[in-house]
């Protein structure tokens, strides 16, 4: 069993120094949050990842949620840490204090949710999906069903789940064919979903589900589809359980990781018709999920990002007390962290979290910044690039989750492959991220499709100069760290900003070319800005070190890593690049047949 | 549950035309493997893979082995398919008549390991093991051994198992402390071994150990270790089994994959010590272990091979059936292979597997050559060669094994995280093979010290030489693709030569730096030689095309893949050189105590 410790001097430094903590916090309705208060909350979520939720992963893992009688049973231990979840308002932590929420901004959120997800993912995804109710009910339901359902929510008193997915219907929502029939003022659901996360448990009195469902006269395809809330137990005018409602947890699945995480088929009017309430307007259903997608991949990011810091927290203890042999240059027998191989990889998986980490942070803020600025045009600039970054954070740091999941094993040699050793659990946990919510592909495709093509580059295109123009600062200076982070930083840039333009012509000559770009030029992106981040950081903490700061070796390490990914990771961007153009032309070259 | 096809085409594509089949069919006591006769094996084996094999290997995964009242039960069907291993001497295929082997070159054996592991690599650990206890004791056993153990272990009555590692000596063998007593004409062998690969079994009647342990006078570290044959039973001189031996299993590991593969704890000398006979020499037992090393670490680079060519066609399968929208540039619904993302994925998983396995077999004809080539410079020629290419086998075939596993996984959508789907079980099995039998840290000092740095670079200067001498062959033929292999492979050679001249270099200034290299320099000369292999096959095919074959759909694929391979996977070349150089400057930059 692996353990988990906050790794808070390290979220601290990314939200001051890079994500801007104290400007979020000077938004309209963030007044509260002072960087006392943000501290203090988050040291008590660390303390409750690392006490409460960190403890009970991997028997959470071993036992799995369970169906039995028709209803899930959680994993052990999985009833009590819930309660300490709705005991301190926790889901609540970036929602309206109307509806009971804390108010803070999404960025402490996203801290949050690093520490929880690294201690406990399946048990953190049950929080995750009612945020994500949240979010749906409060943007685009009406003023009733937001009295009704989201103080509740808020609280995690309730928790909530989104039923997208049907068998024939995965990527292509177009292709879902669950019924509403309207009934009075509500409708009727029938139909079933699969892979519904916490679809049913024992958590809470009443789950909330917010279906996606087609009604009778509905347009095919992606247009005629509409979103509903169909309680587990129908709500009463006054906010009381009534009647159960025709919606069942009919199996679970059995996946490779996330035992923990009730993975739900779910039944929908198996007898009359489970009753539903429209939420906003009839076949808007797709466009009000797109609301609350950049949140709910922001947090898929996350884990990617949580269970990368698990995994390496577990590799470097292991590295730091595993004797093996004398490592060259090494006059006596030595853990394995002193040779160069095993140093290079904890190297290696540390520069690309902290990338990651930075990366999570500053998309967090830039969200917050579009949904709070007073100024419209730094609005309209935060989302353009809150909306840039979305789809890199939630592709390049669930690939990169699974990657340091895996070296992460490979530090453990032997061990590592033993289940109880905890390694491959994050492993197994991990390799969930770069499918759900919209496997990498999507992501790549919203990528190049809404978040490059639309605008011909220029969000893109402005982003790709300031690494340029950082680069270009760093590679003057007086330091041979920074010269070479300066350097190797202009070169993948350069390789951005080519692939880019080579994408958007390519668009023009054959919408197949972007699509085959489309995943390589993802992580182009991600190592590019991830990089761009481990600068800043880098310019931070050589002007605290100049400023006097005492924290000299951690610092230092800032320093460090930045060069290390630089030097190591950086002069990936040609390989990707080049996949990214001249691969994309060979993509097709075959017929399936030949395959 | 997936299928599994031998791919019989391939594979005696790459036999034929890059492994040079014929050449090693013509060497001394080869001159059975005609044509019809190898072509007739693999049919046979590719049958018994397809019908025997593959079907029993989730079920294996699912129930796994059991200890049972301290004897081991093997999965279900795993006895009756062990007896078509022993039924057709399967186990014996590249052994002596002499004992009762097929004498067929190690390069037909290469071959069809590649479908049994690809097949049930939980199953053909055991024959694999086998194998290797036979190379083992024909190589250093007397003469009275060889006729005593042999004859039953080449007809797989009887298994053999490699008792290397302790709890405190993994990478380390230095640091074994299992004892060795001498009694009388044998010794009696006491200590615990764990990570012991099938170490017990109800598969055949007994199961020859060969272990390493330290005698009473054995001088500290690597030089004292000796090898020891410790028979489960004791074998009479007659050949019949006598008494049950002091060695026992006494736990099973669980493991994230090859659940069917007892893992065994086995436990020397609980009593008396056990029986154990040595092995040639005292002292001289871990260079014993190296000279059967070459044969164990390309059958595992064969792992990764067959896994991934297995995950392959699993996703492929997954990705012509599975209907989800209208993929760009297709009218209607399509199936997800006309996606232009999944179809890069299979292209990359194919190209990959295709310059794995044109490696591998080009790896293991080098060794028949080392063996039996006539002409000594001709053997030593091929020693060296084989030498190089061994732990790049190893190292590269495995963790681009665990990957392409994971891209499977990921060609499934959320399908592939569901455990009943199969494809989890090959990335689950896949990724030990990065781990055993060396690391891929240990392969890759193993390519750095001894393969490249003991001759100053001469052998591996030579190989990438005559890459580079294809390359510009292409380059100038009057053909987009073979240009564009051309150029890639030129390129990608001059950042191997670059690197490799870094390396030694950098050795005489501080010995970590190539340690903190050698990974990345491993990954390139996989990614180089690779590719080399694949313009070899595109040569070939366009010969074969040039001069009339009707396969002209088959070796059109062969100039694709190579095209593709040389656009999407070659240019990782750049990054990998940067890594294994600069970045391995960067490796030892923080204290431990900074990570």
């Amino acid at each position: 069993m692996t353990a988990y410790f906050p790794p808070l001097r390290d979220m601290e430094f990314v939200l001051q120094e890079l994500a801007g903590l104290e400007e979020i916090s000077a938004l309209p309705g963030f007044e509260e949050a002072t960087p006392d208060l943000v501290a203090s909350v988050l040291e008590e979520a660390g303390r409750i990842a690392e006490e409460v939720l960190a403890p009970i992963n991997a028997a959470g893992d071993r036992q799995g949620a369970q169906l039995v009688d028709g209803a899930v049973r959680t994993a052990p231990g999985w009833r009590d840490a819930y309660r300490t979840v709705v005991d301190g308002t926790w889901t609540g932590l970036p929602f309206d204090p109307r509806f009971g929420g804390m108010g803070l901004p999404g960025l402490v959120n996203a801290a949050v949710a690093e520490m929880w997800q690294a201690a406990n993912m399946a048990f953190t995804l049950c929080p995750m999906l009612t945020q994500g109710a949240v979010n749906a009910i409060d943007h685009c339901g009406s003023e009733a069903q937001k009295a009704l359902f989201l103080p509740k929510l808020v609280t995690g008193e309730w928790t909530g789940t989104m039923n997208l997915t049907e068998a024939a219907a995965g990527s292509d929502l177009g292709a879902i064919r669950t019924k509403a029939a309207k009934s009075g003022d509500h409708y009727r659901i029938s139909g079933q979903k699969i892979f519904i996360t916490y679809g049913d448990h024992d958590l809470a009195e009443n789950i909330i589900h917010l279906v996606l469902a087609r009604t009778a006269d509905a347009p095919p395809g992606v247009k005629g589809i509409s979103l509903f809330i169909v309680p587990k137990f129908l709500v009463e005018a006054d906010g009381s359980l009534g009647a159960r409602n025709d919606v069942h947890c009919v199996s679970l699945e059995h996946k490779l990781g996330i035992h923990a995480s009730p993975t739900a088929v779910m039944s929908f009017g198996d007898a009359d018709g489970a009753v539903g309430y429209l939420v906003g307007e009839e076949h808007r259903g797709l466009e009000y999920m797109f609301v609350m997608m950049n949140h709910a991949r922001l947090n898929v990011g996350i884990q990617g990002l949580g269970i990368a810091e698990r995994a390496y927290q577990a590799a470097l203890a292991y590295a730091r007390d595993r004797i093996q042999g004398k490592p060259v240059g090494c006059a006596e027998l030595s853990p394995i962290v002193d040779h160069p191989d095993v140093r290079r990889m904890l190297m290696t998986m540390k520069a690309e979290i902290e990338a990651m980490r930075a990366l999570v942070y500053v998309a967090a803020a830039a969200l917050d910044k579009a949904e709070r600025h007073p100024d419209a045009a730094a609005r309209e600039r935060a989302k353009r690039y809150a909306e840039l970054l979305n789809p890199v954070v939630k592709g390049w740091c669930t690939e990169l989750g699974v990657e340091i999941a895996s070296l992460a094993v490979q530090v453990h040699g032997g061990m590592g492959y033993i289940e109880e050793t905890g390694a491959c659990q994050h492993l197994r946990d991990s390799r969930i991220t770069p499918i759900y919510e919209g496997t990498t592909g999507i992501q790549a495709n919203d990528l190049v499709n809404r978040k490059i093509l639309r605008d011909k580059g220029d969000t893109a295109r402005g982003v790709l100069e300031e690494v340029s123009s950082l680069a270009r600062d760093l590679a003057q200076r007086n330091d041979d760290a920074f010269r070479s982070i300066g350097a190797a930083l202009a070169i993948a840039a350069e390789e951005a900003r080519r692939s880019l333009d080579w994408v958007i012509a390519a668009q023009a000559e054959d919408p197949r070319l972007p699509a085959g770009a489309a995943v390589p030029l993802l992580r182009l992106f991600g190592t590019v800005l991830g990089g761009h981040q481990l600068a800043r950081a880098a310019v931070a903490a050589r002007r605290r070190l100049d400023g006097g700061d005492p924290q000299t070796a951690f610092l230092d390490a800032k320093l460090k890593i930045a060069w290390h990914y630089a030097e190591s990771v950086l002069p990936q961007a040609s390989g990707l690049a080049a996949a990214a153009t001249r691969g994309a032309r060979t993509v097709m070259t075959l017929a399936a047949s030949q395959l």
